[in-house]
């Protein structure tokens, strides 16, 4: 059965070069959102050298999903967005999709928009063979958790993640022995 | 300083298509100690045309370190591996990259091959302009934790997991409306 688009329905498309600007925009709102503004350090620079776009895809570590309400006018202001890599899974012998940023403006929410997104998310998996869709949370945000967890996901509650960054980043690297060639 | 190799000093190189059968062999010892045997759906075949090789990097969605204890006569057993992918961070406007299995051989332990795979990784993160090393641990390993910590990594404890898969995929997949084009 095909869907029966509507007036309300929102548009998705792939972000191109032009439209870093916004994502630079909504990156700033998502992280004041998560009460950690000082902690972006993106520019329209870095994210230009680093992010797949539609002109040159198999360039760039990750790809931007833009919704829009199509029946705005004049232009419609970009209403959120999803931004995701591939990742991997060695039991599966497959890739996945790894949702790394969804954020939908606030005077946008409450219309379905980041299920939308979500579900086109999980069409892009299928699309590349993939067997798993995948994100964070914080584990305060429980309204969040309830919500995907009335969508299906499963809380991964056993495994914890490990991040080295920075100066242990550093010092890794550039630790002597081990590991030529 | 350059590192002074000496004939206990182990290579690690990338895994080739040939290699196939001894990451499968690895993925399903690492999921034995995992308590997890029957989790893996992996075959050769779908690793095959899941993983990329040194003869066609830009294919396939994870690479694969393989490390050998180079003094050994005659052919050297693998003595183990590191399975990543590159992963992304808006906050930063940078890729990283994601440990998604490591893994020694019991009788190549306490010989530091974790440790040379990580800082092997630790520069491989670094040459694609990197600022992130991320990999996940099971809440349970405690001396896992313990080890990875005493390398300077952080455990991201305020974050937790979601994961859509199987029938759950399919379901969001197949959704009606919402998120055209």
């Amino acid at each position: 059965m095909a869907s029966q688009p509507t007036t309300n329905e929102p548009t998705i498309r792939f972000a191109t070069e032009e439209d870093v600007p916004t994502i630079l925009s909504l990156i700033h709102e998502l992280a004041a959102y998560e009460h950690a503004t000082s902690s972006v350090l993106a520019t329209e620079s870095t994210l230009l050298k680093t992010l797949s776009f539609p002109s040159s895809p198999t360039t760039g570590y990750a790809k931007t999903l833009l919704i829009y309400a199509a029946s705005e006018t004049p232009a419609p202001k970009c209403a959120g967005m999803a931004l995701y890599f591939t990742n991997y899974s060695t039991w599966r012998g497959a890739p996945g999709i790894y949702l790394e940023d969804l954020f939908v403006r606030p005077e946008y929410r409450g219309r379905g928009y980041g299920i939308a997104l979500l579900k086109r998310l999980a069409r892009e998996t299928k699309a590349i063979g993939g067997e798993r869709l995948e994100w964070s949370v914080l584990k305060w945000n429980g309204p969040s958790i309830k919500f995907y967890e009335g969508m299906g996901a499963k809380m991964m509650s056993e495994w914890v993640g490990m991040r080295v960054d920075d100066e242990a980043l550093e010092k890794m690297a550039g630790m002597e022995g081990g590991g030529k060639g």
